[in-house]
């Protein structure tokens, strides 16, 4: 099965949970919209597919996937597919329920990472929602931040597998999307992530251990994986890491 | 099998979308943290369960569903789990994965409601975040919210089976939720939902089908039904509904 997966062109975002899925099983897939449109490709496909009259179940929002006949939206949806046909999920359905609530509260915790610099509108330049940014990014490193991650830190260590993964004794989607989480985290708030570190070892742990598998270092190390930006997911504001 | 969910006492919140699937099966459930703590319930319960050491997969946050000896936290995968087994989800793999995209895409526009009477912190009073909120919300209002209705009517508009499901032919916790969804923001933005009506007729008669469901109605009408309060998600502020 070659994959097609839709999402933004330039940026990691959301779709970057999912691109490391694919990566990490070697999965056959096509990065849509950052292939050429004059091959059919790029953004106009993926406006086509999102809004076409033809699609039956339609997403809201990038990204998602296609795969055959099916289209899937959602990021934690879609890695609820993915993950039994990529051998990133548990095959006990206890341990595959775990895994996506752990995957639903790593969106959580990103999308309040995401609302520090857009604490007022998505449609709005974050020069102009400065002042409440400040206000929304001073909660975050102070309260939000330290909760989630004194959170998934537990899970950890109490997951009675050996290993130090997140879910089982096996690699698991949720795995990477803590890798994520965290390189996203500390490129953002270095600050505020260097003052938990102590709190947070068995995370950057398995950050380390994600980034030196071979599939994913040879992935980061390509042109495939972008780099962060100030107009993704996570953006690096000095003055919202204080 | 005798379900207890654990959630807020005093708030519908999002564990509201878990006992509308409840109460529309007419499974046997306990609403723990509404029950004494004498008997052992109660928020102590919650608590005991949420933070207990002993607790293999601890929920982040409230609600949480025990069902024998799991414990499944975050609502829309409550409601993964809850759907096949109280007949309220599609069997068919692809049908159940849309559901559950929907879920997810209701659970992203009512965070952003949630949002828009506090923009900078679920710690501080609303009070405390006036300014931002009327902000938020004239965007919620003008942007978001038409473009959430339109996606949820079209769903509704495209669906090939009659009946006016949000998914298949037959009721699915998805047309529960939309029920909570647009009671919910008819609550709370009573006027910005006036000037929506003609654009989701579809979206109006399905709440009104849902509530006229001989369990549904006699939930509504019960003391099982909490009232809306300004302590809830959904919040009437006059002044955030211009």
């Amino acid at each position: 099965m070659r994959y097609e997966l839709y999402y933004w062109p330039s940026i990691q975002g959301r779709g970057e949970f999912v691109r490391l899925a694919l990566e990490a099983a070697g999965a056959d897939y096509l990065d849509v919209a950052r292939l050429p449109a004059r091959a059919g490709m790029g953004m106009p496909a993926l406006a086509r597919l999102q809004g076409g009259a033809t699609t039956l179940h339609p997403p809201f929002a990038p990204p998602f996937l296609k795969a055959g006949k099916r289209v899937i939206g959602q990021t934690a949806n879609i890695l609820l597919y993915l993950g039994p046909r990529l051998g990133l999920a548990p095959r006990d359905e206890s341990e595959a329920l775990w895994a996506h609530q752990l995957q639903l509260t790593i969106a959580d915790l990103i999308g309040e990472a995401h609302d520090t610099h857009h604490p007022i509108a998505g449609s709005l330049y974050y020069e102009d929602q400065k002042p409440e940014a400040r206000r929304r990014a001073a909660v975050f490193t102070a309260e939000r931040l330290p909760k989630f991650l004194g959170y998934f830190e537990s899970v950890l260590a109490r997951n009675p597998r050996r290993g130090g993964h997140a879910v089982g004794g096996r690699l698991s989607y949720v795995d990477l999307s803590l890798f994520q989480t965290i390189a996203g985290l500390s490129y953002a708030f270095p600050r505020a992530m260097a003052r938990r570190r102590n709190q947070c070892r068995r995370l950057a742990a398995l950050h380390d251990r994600v980034a030196a598998l071979p599939r994913i270092a040879a992935y980061l190390a390509s042109p495939r994986r972008l780099p962060p930006c100030d107009a993704d997911l996570f953006r690096h504001y000095p003055e919202l890491d204080a």
